[in-house]
């Protein structure tokens, strides 16, 4: 059997959800690594954008139904999932990783962690069990670990969430689009994607070594 | 300046409008293919179907909108988009190619095209400009083009839709998932994709060949 790695979406759609072009790249290196993708997001409601005006709409949707979109309906409620039967878990990027798996996005490094993601992360970093984060999703595993495992994460080089990312105790480590940094010490693979990307190519290569790294570690 | 390719999206999800998978590699081939994509939809609703159940929700979303959180924001409305200023056009597959874009799914050779959908299309084979479409997408293309046309498409191996792409004067050939089908008198390239992929990265190596095979034919 191939490996496990578990896939936390947060929604469909960079401005509210998963950024739905590096979550494809991370489900389409997971299969040409030879692994099985395990999808899954939290049921949860969030506050909808329309992507074309950039605005809020005012209405809801949910964060698992709407992943369900980008997983073609196979996908999980991340409550049924455990860290027992993955052999990685990677957090694709999106406003989603920052405002639907915790609150980041408004509290930076006092961020609250949605309770099943934080039991996770938390299962899947006792268990020294690789961790892939891309784009934003890094200041989510540095709000989650940074107290207890002081990580080192890049989400590219911008000044103020960096900064967020140190004071959780987290080291932050600037890094090109096409490249990603590895902790070895904490099995953690992080790659800026469209925290700097502005090339749908570029995205896609940090994003396949980032993958690869994730599985190497296993 | 680099080529300028259409790709024409109806929505965002495979059940009630674009494959987003397909509808990423398309884009990612593009860019790696040196050229630039002009995303579009149509604006027009069309009846949401939950992708966690399956089922029609009974609410309506609008396929410009939605194609938006694809294209993270950077779209036109078809209406406004000129075959004179492409290079080629792409159409990615889910089912909004076959509800959305046309009436297809319901009405199979005798389908209506949307109209904007039909004057770029007839523009496009009328300048000799490359047409390429994924999965389900060709039998737009067919209902379209087929009568004056008559052109070569696949869509993989489905024998009802082989039939009542054959009805619209085109025809059809089977294919494998990742492999393409080149019609060179008409510049049409046509690939399975998810009518037949069963593993991601099937999917991607044929839109990947296939986007490359449009990028020749200009």
């Amino acid at each position: 059997m191939g490996k496990k790695i578990g896939v936390v979406l947060s929604g469909c759609g960079v401005y509210d959800g998963s950024e739905i072009q590096e979550a494809v790249f991370t489900l389409l290196a997971i299969d040409r690594g030879g692994a099985e993708a395990v999808c899954m997001a939290p049921d949860m409601e969030f506050p909808e954008v329309n992507h074309l005006s950039g605005e809020a709409s005012g209405a809801k949707r949910n964060a698992l139904v709407e992943a369900a979109r980008i997983a073609r309906g196979k996908i999980r409620n991340i409550k049924e999932v455990q860290a027992a039967e993955l052999d990685a878990v990677i957090f694709p990027g999106g406003f989603g990783a920052a405002k639907n798996l915790c609150n980041f996005a408004e509290k930076g490094a006092g961020a609250t962690i949605h309770t099943e993601v934080a039991r996770l992360l938390t299962d899947m970093a006792a268990a020294k069990k690789p961790i892939g984060a891309i784009c934003i999703a890094p200041a989510l595993i540095a709000a989650a670990l940074g107290k207890e495992y002081r990580p080192k994460v890049t989400i590219g080089t911008d000044a103020g969430t960096a900064a967020a990312i140190r004071e959780t105790g987290s080291e932050h480590v600037e890094c090109p689009v096409t490249e990603f940094v590895v902790d070895r010490d904490h099995k953690i693979v992080t790659t800026p994607a469209y925290m700097l990307a502005e090339r749908i190519s570029d995205a896609a290569e940090g994003i396949d070594k980032a993958v690869r790294a994730v599985l190497d570690l296993i």
